[in-house]
């Protein structure tokens, strides 16, 4: 038995999120069809993290035990050709034995798109958020570092009911106008060990309203200081949400 | 009655091209349902040029007579809100009287878009041509001055029945790598005073072929002096293609 990792770009718009749903087409199913496919086995995947319908990854990372003898290289072209054209394997490894993509992350990166240009973008429309009011980035990145460092992030998550801890560290974070040389994108990154259920939706869902001037630079931290989800801004819609990176020790 | 002037951004993807075909569903006929919905009126739009099934626009012109009293902004907004989200309208103006989106044009700016990265781009998929084979853009860019300045490019151009003349002038041709500040993204683009039936996309499936190798730099030239569509390189896929801009005189 081998086990190996796969790093997956996706475009989660036709997809009802990662985690396999009876009756759903769902990114891990079509995954496990493709790999039953190539082998002839009943493979599950775990993957670092479920993303949610409608959420994208640049380098979600997944991983999986079999007793193929196809090397990784051939993995990921049968992979590539299996696959429908929204999802694509970009790197395929061995992993170490007993490597696990969930419980084996130290470090997960996010970006969320905003788009606050005054017509929505035709070719951005399933990959940012449009936000009908022009927002000051730069108040966001500041009022931003306050979530910087370990702390409970409580006040920024959803209800899910299997979370033992709501403490996190955020590495780091940023809000910065001009992506892709597009001065109507904002993408805000934060790279952390771990997150919450929606948490980055609801830090930005927070920051926007920094952003577009009804709350002061201080209020984030105000925010995170109470603990209590009812005083954080909005959960921002999920098709502005990319999974960047996931990085792993071994 | 009063003639105005709309700038158009669309995703082509979902739509059979520009002109209204019966049991198609076209952009034309998309814009002019709407229009009908705001004025009342039964109004046929004149865009400066049909885009085929598949091609986008970044900046295309239409321009239409109607009797109705609003002013351009507000037709800008309520058609914004009428169209399916893959169509925008980013511009509307008072147009001279008399004004024609196609008679009046004097320039067009095209972009072809070429994905050579070893894995499809998820993101760029229905915008992009995706070559499987690296590309030397910079050959592509010098072989491609062989076309600017005034030629007649039948070699370039399919079978089309209505045209009078197959000589255009191409004031600038461009082919370079890195468009989005991404490597593996290159951009075509091409301004001239007219363009014949899928000539930029002979003309993209003609550089591929030096781009790869297998044809010299000079082999444009010899293609545009065959006056000979046979010689030509492929038409490259719908998919890459951007109409940019539309220049008017007046």
């Amino acid at each position: 038995m081998r086990t190996l990792k796969l790093a997956l770009a996706y475009d989660g718009t036709a997809y009802a999120g990662w985690q396999v749903q009876p009756g759903q087409r769902t990114l891990q199913e079509t995954l496990e069809a493709a790999l039953a496919k190539i082998t002839g086995e009943t493979i599950r995947v775990t993957a670092s993290g479920r993303t949610d319908a409608g959420v994208h990854a640049l380098g979600q990372i997944v991983s999986f035990n079999t007793e193929s003898p196809l090397s990784a290289d051939i993995f990921q072209r049968a992979l590539n050709a299996e696959l429908p054209d929204d999802m694509a394997v970009l790197q395929a490894d061995e992993a170490p034995a007993g490597f696990h993509a969930i419980r084996d992350a130290v470090r997960k990166r996010y970006r969320y798109v905003l788009h606050d240009g005054p017509v929505s973008d035709v070719f951005r429309r399933h990959q940012s958020w449009h936000y009908r009011q022009r927002l000051d980035a730069a108040a966001m990145h500041r009022a931003a570092q306050a979530l910087l460092g370990k702390h409970d992030f409580r006040s920024f998550e959803s209800a899910w009911p299997q979370r033992t801890s709501s403490v996190r560290t955020v590495f780091e974070i940023s809000v910065c106008r001009g992506l892709l040389g597009d001065e109507d994108l904002i993408a805000l990154e934060v790279e952390a060990d771990g997150f919450l259920y929606n948490m980055v939706r609801a830090i930005v869902g927070t920051l926007v309203e920094v952003g577009r001037g009804t709350r002061p630079e201080t209020w984030p931290a105000e925010v995170l200081a109470a603990q209590d989800r009812r005083v954080a801004g909005m959960t921002a819609p999920p098709q502005g949400l990319f999974l960047l990176r996931v990085e792993y020790n071994q």
